[in-house]
């Protein structure tokens, strides 16, 4: 019997992050120029991004060096835990083992400041002043405004209407720790007065907000632009979490069957996931990794692979991935890290070259397996880890019906003590299944850029 | 150079609790029936205790054995690390080392479960099947609501109103566990409409939900109460983290030369600083343990030592404390779970045998100090443990001026995320140094029992 807790110490923080361009069977196709539809060129991308992020999302090397201001930094929280949910795996009486990958316990209560620090610290180290960015339910924005703080840089938050009312506690702590926050679509920037002039009753988006944070960086000399997922780099920073769970594994004298995250934009999953992925690409080991999306958000399993901008507004080179158009509000449900139109190139390509198996499911039965896991394990997880949770339940009730002891492993992304109002909508029997508007849906993929 | 975090596996939680009063030079003065004035014998406990709590209420054994249910519900989340705040001393340039332990990364988010797992345990072996309790900031409530999931009991929350408005997450948290939850004072018992009746306005207090949640289990036969503080046997349970503190100093090579925790009822500062305290007691190291309490509620440092009600209504037996007077309702500060009129029994008697040095602070300053220590070590504390920190800080300043490289260690006893209200309202100059008020004190002092 092992211990339900597989605890690292801190000389166990990776020293590298894994790139998995480095190992992808065929290579990524790159970003276009939304003008000339040509692929952009490094130095293109340098009013709006510090250049040794550039050359990460570009790089083919397989490891980065991780800078020791940064590890200090993860030094606050990391590593975290490898967990095995022995009370869930009574709970649903399957043979499988279950095991978790705890990213809650960060300052921000998420995977995402394993992203946010070292986008700081890079910025940081070139004299940028200002990070702008976009947040959806508010763990990125969170992460940011942490990450910032510990490098003395200032920091604008663009948040998704829809999150913002929902969630104002998230407002809050970014402001703690001494960031602006400002409710998106917003009356600071022209892509935000274009969108309230079209729609005052927007629910906002991730691409509507991102269109403000680039505008924002775009106009002021000092001011970079941070993107919390899709980009390679932040998939980058996130394999940290990874390349811990895999040293965990090894630890417990194990080698996981599936692996399971949740994807909006993708880099939780990713960073979980792709430090698992040489020995399955080599064929040497078995794995199955299991990607998660919302019904109500379904760019993996009803969009085209495509050029597409990331954000509504059309400012951001086109990126190749599976998508829902640029255009795509998806409906106000609770996950709003996951109402992302997008997929994340590194995860579409892993798609697309079957490497990843991504499944939908809908918000109900993501609340019935949180609340499940809370019950179960304490934790009370946040609506985007419900989603993970829902997809390991999957796995397991296959595994009874199969009489398979297999091992299943997924990455709880973050805590859900900002999103209590969404498991009273619960609980009260308030909450429905958010389902997006068909039609809505074909317009915007009929407005997909040229390029395709 | 030793590492930021001091990292215990399983295998470290300890197996037995430690007793203060087996090491206490001067032995604790017993309860008092309210009605003769004579100690109360064990029995005229049973109606509202498990017997085993009341056995550990009143033992003078110095260990007593955690069961194994509960070490293994305590490895959902336990060990806890002991961190060096590194970038706190930075930001203060003090000399002195500055440790905190972490016991916010509970799933309730605070030291309380240490208490309230076993609390329901004993209560499940012993076939009560529900659990009714009060709660002031909530911390309390959801953990014991966690705690009753964990052994299929029922649960009643009576939450102090003040509270209830301030952190309506709190409450849901406690309802996502399964327990049901009720602002205090409620329609629901006979103390709860006397006070309504009284005064329809009223903040509440913990004393008054402390009656409802007694008056509760008193009229139902399978029902029991639980305390989340001020009793021997939960500051006992909370000694598995001072413990864990000792083994973890000791790996790094130290002995604390202050160790600093919040006071509310008592219980998070027993846990963290008695278990240190026999080499102190038989003179053989040298220690400080100092006790922050809040202006607005200063038992500890206004109060006199009598025998009182622990609760508003005189239901409870009276016990020997420093006091303001049962009928004491304090102002409605954020630190809700520092709301009492009265202190345990034990830190009582350790601070009369001076053992412990008590100090109040303000409001204001406490906010500031976890403002201060949010944006150096990323986590967003609870408004309770904010009195922690401001301790801890005034003790890194003391060493500063005098040039001491003192090792100071407090107790982070919780996280402030369904606190982020408090930080709106300290961020935007709307919080002020809430203070009671001195006609009030003196007439509930004028209201001592007459066992006085």
């Amino acid at each position: 019997m092992t211990d339900k807790k597989i605890t690292l110490t801190e000389k166990d923080i990776p020293t590298q992050w894994y790139n998995l361009q480095a190992d992808l069977p065929q290579p990524l196709k790159p970003p276009l120029h939304p003008g000339t539809l040509q692929p952009i060129s490094p130095d293109m991308l340098a009013p709006l991004f510090a250049m040794e992020l550039i050359k990460q999302e570009v790089t083919q090397e397989r490891w980065i060096d991780i800078p020791d201001p940064v590890r200090e930094v993860y030094k606050l929280w990391r590593p975290t835990m490898l967990i095995r949910a022995t009370r869930l795996e009574r709970a649903l009486d399957t043979p499988a083992e279950i095991w978790y990958k705890w990213e809650g316990v960060s300052p921000a209560g998420s995977h995402k400041p394993n992203s946010a620090v070292p986008q700081a610290y890079y910025n940081a180290q070139e004299g940028v002043k200002r990070l702008a960015t976009e947040t959806g339910a508010g763990q990125w924005g969170s992460s940011l405004a942490f990450a910032c703080a510990q490098f003395g840089m200032a920091c604008t938050i663009y948040m998704v209407r829809v999150s913002y009312n929902q969630k104002p506690y998230r407002g809050s702590m970014m402001r703690a720790w001494g960031a602006e926050v400002f409710s998106s679509p917003s009356d600071r920037t022209d892509s935000g007065r274009r969108i309230l002039a079209a729609d005052p009753e927007t629910s906002g988006s991730l691409g509507i907000a991102i269109s403000e944070a680039v505008e924002d960086a775009a106009m002021h000399e000092d001011t970079h632009y941070a993107l919390g997922s899709v980009l390679n780099h932040v998939l980058l920073h996130q394999t940290v979490n990874g390349l811990e769970a895999r040293k965990q594994f090894q630890m417990a004298d194990r080698w996981p069957d599936v692996l399971v995250g949740c994807v909006g934009g993708g880099s939780n999953f990713a960073g979980f996931a792709f430090p698992f992925m040489p020995e399955k690409i080599r064929g040497e080991k078995k794995l199955r990794l299991v990607a998660v999306e919302p019904a109500a958000c379904p760019s993996l399993t009803r969009g085209p692979l495509a050029y597409d901008f990331g954000d509504t507004a059309g400012l951001t080179p086109l990126l190749r991935m599976y998508t829902l158009g640029s255009r795509f509000v998806p409906p106000p449900f609770h996950a709003g890290g996951l109402r992302y139109h997008g997929m994340a190139p590194l995860v579409s390509a892993a798609v697309e070259q079957d490497l990843v198996e991504p499944i939908a499911v809908t918000q109900l039965e993501t609340f019935q397996a949180g609340l499940l896991f809370a019950k179960s394990e304490g934790i009370m997880p946040a609506p985007e880890a419900n989603h993970a949770i829902r997809g390991a339940i999957i796995e397991a009730e296959r595994c009874k019906r199969e009489g398979r002891k297999e091992i299943i492993a997924f990455n709880l992304c973050g805590h859900g003590h900002m999103d209590m109002s969404a498991y009273d909508a619960y609980l009260s029997g308030k909450l429905t299944d958010a389902s997006y508007d068909e039609q809505a849906l074909a317009l915007s993929l009929a407005h997909l850029p040229k390029a395709n």
